[in-house]
C-alpha cells in the first residue's frame, strides 16, 4: 500500500486527533544534525511554548522521544524509589496502569479506586493520606478510558503538600484542550502526549517537574533505573550544557513546535472554549438523540473525550466499521469495564470543530436507525448539537 | 524560525544522515489512528521489511517507539534480570554505555575492554566466558564513536552459545549499509536506529529476537523492570492480538516503511557494497590528502563511520563551524578519549553517494589548507577518491 492511498481519517477516538497541514509541513523539513546550533535553537522555542502550554515556569521542561505512555513511565521511574509509597488515584484504564509500573520500579502503592465514570475527591484523598502517608500521588486529568476530568487539582496539590507528597499529574488527553494550569494549582509533576489535543502525530511527549520535583531528583539515594529516561541526564540536553544523551527526534520536534505555534496563536483560553463548547454541542446532541453519556455529572466530564453508552439493538463492532467504512471517520471502542457497552468520542485539537461534531451525529443516528437501535432520533440530534454551535 | 528557513543540511555526521524526498513525503501521509486495520497492515509490511533488512525469520520483530538508546536499554531491559551475569566488549562510547545500564537493572557487569579504534577478538571472548560465565555477552557491530566494525560476528555467536551466553548485537550505526546477517551468523537480539543508514529521521526503532532470546524471556523470574519497553506486551500489538499497549508513532512509522522499501528497492548486497566503495574512496582521499585514519587495521574499519585525526595547525572547532556555514556540511567532532582529537565524517544511506564524498574532500581540503595545517594536498585527495569512485 503506497502513502498515497493512504486516506484522510477523520479522527474521532481516542487520540490520535487530526493534524493541521501546517503540522505535515513542519515535520517533513529536511532532518537536522541533533548537536546542530539550529536544531539548539528550535529545542529552545519549543521548550517556551511547552511551558506556555503547561502553563508554568519550570525550568525542567522538555519533550522525551516516547510516546504517552512513555512520559508516564519516566515520570515514575525519576519520581519513585524502591521502598517509596505512592498513592495513585485509580478510576479507569490509565491510571490503571499507573500502579503496575510503579511497582515493577520498586515503590509500595496504595490505591484510592474511584468507580469507573467519577473523579477522586479531594478528602478522600486527604483521608488516604492520613491512613498511609505517600511521597507522591499520582493521578490522570483526562481519563481517556472513560471520559472522566479531575477537578479540584488546585485543592488537591494543596493536600499532598500539607502531607508531604509531590503531586504528579497526566494529561495527555486533556493539555491543550481543557483547562490546566500547572503553577497556579501547584502541581509538581507533569507529563502530556502529542497526538490528542497538541494535535501533532504519536511518538512525542512533553514533561515538565518544578521545584519540588526537582529536590526529589537531586536529594534520590539510587540512581534513576533507567537510563534512557533519566530526566537529569536529558535536561543537560536542553540546557546550555548540550551533553549528548540521545539523538533528539528531530522531525518530530518539528512536528511539536508547530502544533504548539498553533496553540499559541490561538490562545489557550479561546482554544479551551472552543473545546467546551464542542463538547457541550456533542452531549446535547447524543441526549437528544435518545442515547446516555456514561459520566452522569457534567462536572465530572472530560471535554476532549466523551463515552456514551451503546444503545440496545446496536451491535458495536458493526457500528464502529460502518463509521470507519462509510465515512472513514474513526471512533474508539470501550476499554476495560466499557468493552462492548461504551463508544468514546474524541473532540480534541483540530477536530474539535462544528464538522466533526455535525457529521459525527448525524452519521451515527443513520446508522443506529438503520440496524433498528431502539428509540434513536437521529434529526432531534443533529437539531440540537446545531442550536449549541449557533447558540 | 519557520520550518521553510530550515536548511537542506549534508548530513555528514555519524546520523542522523540525509532522508530520501519518499521518505518525507511518506511520514507526512495522514494520521491513521493506531487500531486502525490499515495501519495494522503497515505494521505488518514494516515488520516484514525490518526481517529483511535484519536477514532473519525472527517472529518477534517489532519497532519501538524510542531512538536508538531506547532500543539498546529495549533490549537489555528485557535480557537482564537482576544478578545474571553480562559480559559486555567495550571498545567506545556506545559500547561503554551499556554496562551503565545494565547495572542498573541489576546486571553483574564485567567488561571485556578493548582499545579505541581496535575490536574484541572472539578467543578474547572465549577466554573472557571462561573465567567468568555469563548469560548475555552484549556488544556494538559498529562503534560510532570511533568507526570500529565488529567483525567475526558468527565465530563470536558459536562461542557465546557454546558458554550458554546469548550474544546482543547493536546494529545502530551499520544496518544498511554494511552486511549482516542475524540468522546466518546465530544472533540471537539486535537492534538498529532509523536515522543512519535505513535513511528515516530518528525516533522509531526496529528490534528482532530470536528464539533463544525469546526463551530467556519466557523463562523470565522476574517482571521485565520497564512496562513500556516489555516487549512481552508489545509483541501482542504487533501480533495478531492487536492488543493496545501503546500509541503508534503512525507517521514515524510510514517514514521507517518508506526507508526499508527503498532499501529492498536497492537491495541489500548493493546497498552495502556501495557504501563500501564510497567507503573505499574517502580512504583514499583522506590518505592521499596527508590525513590519517584512526583505525589502523582495514578490517576493523566500519564502512559508514570514518574517523580521521585532526592534523597539526588545524583548529578543530573553526573547521567544523567553516564545513556547517559555507558548505551547510555536518561531520561529527570527537567523542571521549577522541574529542578534539578526530573528526567523524558519515557515508550512510542517501548520504553515500559520491557527491558527497567528493565535496567534503575538497571543503575540507580547502579549509585545511587556508588554515595552514601541515602538509596537507586537497587535490591529491579528491584525485585519489574520484579515482575509486571510477574505477
Amino acid at each position: 500500500m503506497p502513502e498515497a492511498n493512504i486516506p484522510a481519517r477523520i479522527l474521532m477516538g481516542p487520540g490520535p486527533s487530526n493534524v493541521h497541514a501546517r503540522v505535515y509541513q513542519a515535520m517533513s523539513a529536511p532532518t537536522l544534525g541533533h548537536m546542530d546550533p539550529l536544531y539548539f535553537k528550535l529545542m529552545d522555542e519549543t521548550q517556551a511554548l511547552m511551558r506556555e502550554a503547561f502553563q508554568t515556569k519550570n525550568e525542567l521542561t522538555l519533550a522525551l522521544p516516547v510516546t504517552g505512555m512513555g512520559a508516564m513511565e519516566a515520570c515514575l521511574v525519576n519520581l519513585v524509589e524502591p521502598g517509596d509509597d505512592v498513592l495513585i488515584c485509580v478510576n479507569g484504564v490509565f491510571s490503571g496502569r499507573m500502579p503496575e509500573i510503579a511497582e515493577r520500579y520498586g515503590a509500595k502503592v496504595a490505591k484510592l479506586s474511584v468507580p469507573w465514570g467519577q473523579s477522586a475527591k479531594p478528602e478522600q484523598i486527604a483521608e488516604a493520606l492520613k491512613k498511609q502517608p505517600a511521597k507522591l500521588v499520582a493521578l490522570v486529568h483526562g481519563e481517556t478510558s472513560t471520559g472522566v476530568m479531575q477537578s479540584n487539582l488546585g485543592e488537591i496539590a494543596k493536600i499532598c503538600h500539607d502531607h508531604g507528597a509531590l503531586l504528579l499529574v497526566d494529561t495527555v488527553a486533556s493539555l491543550g484542550g481543557s483547562v490546566f494550569k500547572s503553577d497556579d494549582w501547584g502541581v509538581d509533576a507533569v507529563y502530556t502526549g502529542s497526538q490528542k489535543c497538541l494535535g501533532v502525530p504519536p511518538g512525542i511527549s512533553p514533561v515538565s517537574f518544578g521545584k519540588r520535583a526537582e529536590e526529589k531528583l537531586a536529594k534520590r539515594k539510587s540512581k534513576v533505573t533507567s537510563w534512557y529516561m533519566d530526566l537529569t541526564l536529558i535536561r543537560k540536553y536542553w540546557n546550555e550544557e548540550r551533553a549528548y544523551h540521545h539523538t533528539g527526534p528531530i522531525n518530530m520536534t518539528y512536528a511539536l513546535l508547530e502544533g504548539l505555534k498553533l496553540i499559541h496563536e490561538e490562545g489557550l483560553d479561546a482554544r479551551s472554549a472552543r473545546h467546551a463548547k464542542m463538547a457541550k454541542a456533542l452531549y446535547a446532541g447524543l441526549e437528544a438523540m435518545g442515547l446516555q453519556l456514561f459520566v452522569k455529572n457534567p462536572a465530572d466530564r472530560l471535554p476532549t473525550v466523551t463515552t456514551v453508552l451503546i444503545p440496545a439493538g446496536a451491535d458495536d463492532a458493526k457500528v464502529r466499521k460502518t463509521l470507519l467504512d462509510q465515512h472513514s471517520l474513526e471512533i474508539g471502542g470501550g476499554l476495560g469495564e466499557l468493552k462492548g457497552k461504551g463508544w468514546r468520542v474524541g473532540l480534541m485539537g483540530e477536530g474539535a470543530k462544528p464538522n466533526h461534531v455535525l457529521l459525527f451525529l448525524s452519521a451515527l443516528g443513520g446508522i443506529l436507525k438503520a440496524q433498528g437501535a431502539s428509540g434513536v432520533k437521529p434529526g432531534a440530534g443533529v437539531e440540537a448539537a446545531a442550536a449549541v454551535i449557533n447558540g
